[in-house]
């Protein structure tokens, strides 16, 4: 018998559903989090949750074989001095639909004047000029792994280029993408630049004023990714000197965006509010379920973290 | 030779493109509608343009033998009274693309809270909660043409069902579509609701209130189509009832939409100005040369329109 820990806000709804699940030798307990009882903890060898809150729980849980993150980022389970003696594997392959939905929602506004034309809606103004089109248009991808793999195809779908930035070891996924391995040659060349990359080592501020200089005037630059990939300032004055034409951004240094930072009222930007990719508890159930049943077989887990790269 | 007249605000952007197409015997004329010498008129037997231009040219139009319009609509052409002396062909084809961005921007928008979250920026109001998706969504066309078609295909890369409440002369489209011939049944099983039929006598009025009661009170209603086949009065008491979530217009009864008309303040309705599938001259012209060719050699052209039935 296993005995899995829940660390969520939204224990019961994982609850119900593994429950539901009927998994074979498995006992479960569900937490919110802060209300955790060592006593329980240190029994659990499995734990299934956010980063913070197993991090914060990480002393107790004394019989800890397997983590299982309900986001992708797992950025706050790598800080040096964590313990690292246990499989870490985060959740993944579930993001990718969710994640193109909302670049499209927002690239197809761009293109479409969406805005603008609310604007002149209240404004009770009829304008007929011509809306943009994505046809024809290159999108470039900072990352191009199974979210950037699902972005691609959505692309491709609308008659688009695919440029790919990629970190070497990354499989290329199932779409025609032109990769590059320079990073100002591949900004140059785009329309829109999404950048995908989880917080590592190597994507601390990647994009920086040389990246957007590089970017043409009219290019739009969408965070879904982390923050940490971005030079804030740097972003900030490009857009305020219309270096570029506008950046949509999902992810931050500071989560939630302190109430006096410059980008709520950035122009030309959007922000909305690390809600791109939500970690819905039927989806990650399902990678929970499909990892426990490999777990109890003894085979490897799916979406396992080396602690050393990062990711 | 055959002689060819141009009638469109963007007359000389569609001469260059023929001029460049270098087409065998073709003598070019063109004018941006007001203009037109008769006797030029008089000689040509070949009309590319606008249809209420080619509607007030006809009297001069001794020769006429063909009439391409640059537009999908051309109900202006099939008045009672007006001659039907001549083959008329319409643009079909080059809008499907343009039409499924259209349609999917506003989509998006609505699943990404996108309104909702600029609202919130502009607050300085970090705001978690989940947004919607497309994904096992139904989306219900009204017409399933060669437009329907590529909204269907797009709906389909986004994982949706597809219903289609359809003219059965119409041929079915490449793709998965469960057809209805019951409106109000058609109309209960589908979260979004979008209307492609053209201007014919079959299709005024078509969305009435009967329809807008039967809708989910959460669809959206979507009209790229023509503004006759709505009762606007019924759209406008469904919005301010909460009957449905939401309204798109880009099209309506009188346009442009008069200043004192309703719909530029109904809530939860978006409008914009018959700019959902513009006349793109590249586009256009590709349509013409391709029917240029199959006239000179005497070949039945494409996209022929029916007078009598409208479309």
């Amino acid at each position: 018998m296993s005995k899995l820990l829940i660390l969520s806000d939204r224990a019961e709804e994982y609850e119900n559903i593994l429950r539901a699940a009927k998994l074979p030798d498995l006992e479960i307990f569900a937490f919110t989090g802060a209300d955790v009882e060592a006593k329980i903890a240190n029994q659990c060898e499995i734990v299934l949750g956010y980063p913070s809150q197993i991090r914060d729980n990480l002393p107790s849980l004394t019989k800890l074989r397997w983590v299982q993150t309900i986001s992708a980022g797992i950025e706050l389970l790598l800080v040096p001095d964590l313990r690292r003696d246990y499989v870490l594997t985060n959740a993944r392959g579930v993001f990718g639909d969710l994640m193109s939905e909302y670049v499209f929602g927002y690239l197809l506004s761009h293109e479409k004047h969406i805005f603008k034309h609310r604007q002149f809606q209240e404004e009770k103004c009829w304008d007929g000029s011509d809306t943009g089109s994505l046809r024809g248009k290159t999108i470039g991808l900072l990352g191009v792994g199974s979210i950037g793999a699902h972005i691609a195809k959505t692309a491709k779908h609308f008659g688009m280029t695919v440029h790919g930035y990629t970190r070497s070891s990354e499989s290329s996924p199932d779409v025609d993408v032109y990769y590059h391995n320079d990073l100002m040659e591949f900004a140059r060349g785009v329309d829109y630049l999404v950048n995908i990359f989880p917080n590592t080592p190597d994507t601390q501020k990647l994009l920086d004023a040389s990246v957007f200089r590089a970017l043409p005037k009219t290019a739009l630059f969408i965070n879904v990714g982390r923050g940490s990939a971005v030079d804030e300032k740097a972003l900030q004055a490009a857009l305020e000197e219309g270096k570029i034409a506008g950046a949509v951004l999902d992810v931050f240094d500071e989560e939630p965006l302190p109430k006096d930072h410059p980008f709520w009222t950035t122009p030309n930007l959007w922000i909305t509010f690390h809600t791109a990719g939500p970690s819905l508890p039927k989806n990650i159930a399902h990678v929970f379920i499909e990892n426990y049943h490999r777990y109890i077989k003894g085979e490897a887990l799916n979406y396992q973290v080396d602690f050393e790269r990062g990711y």
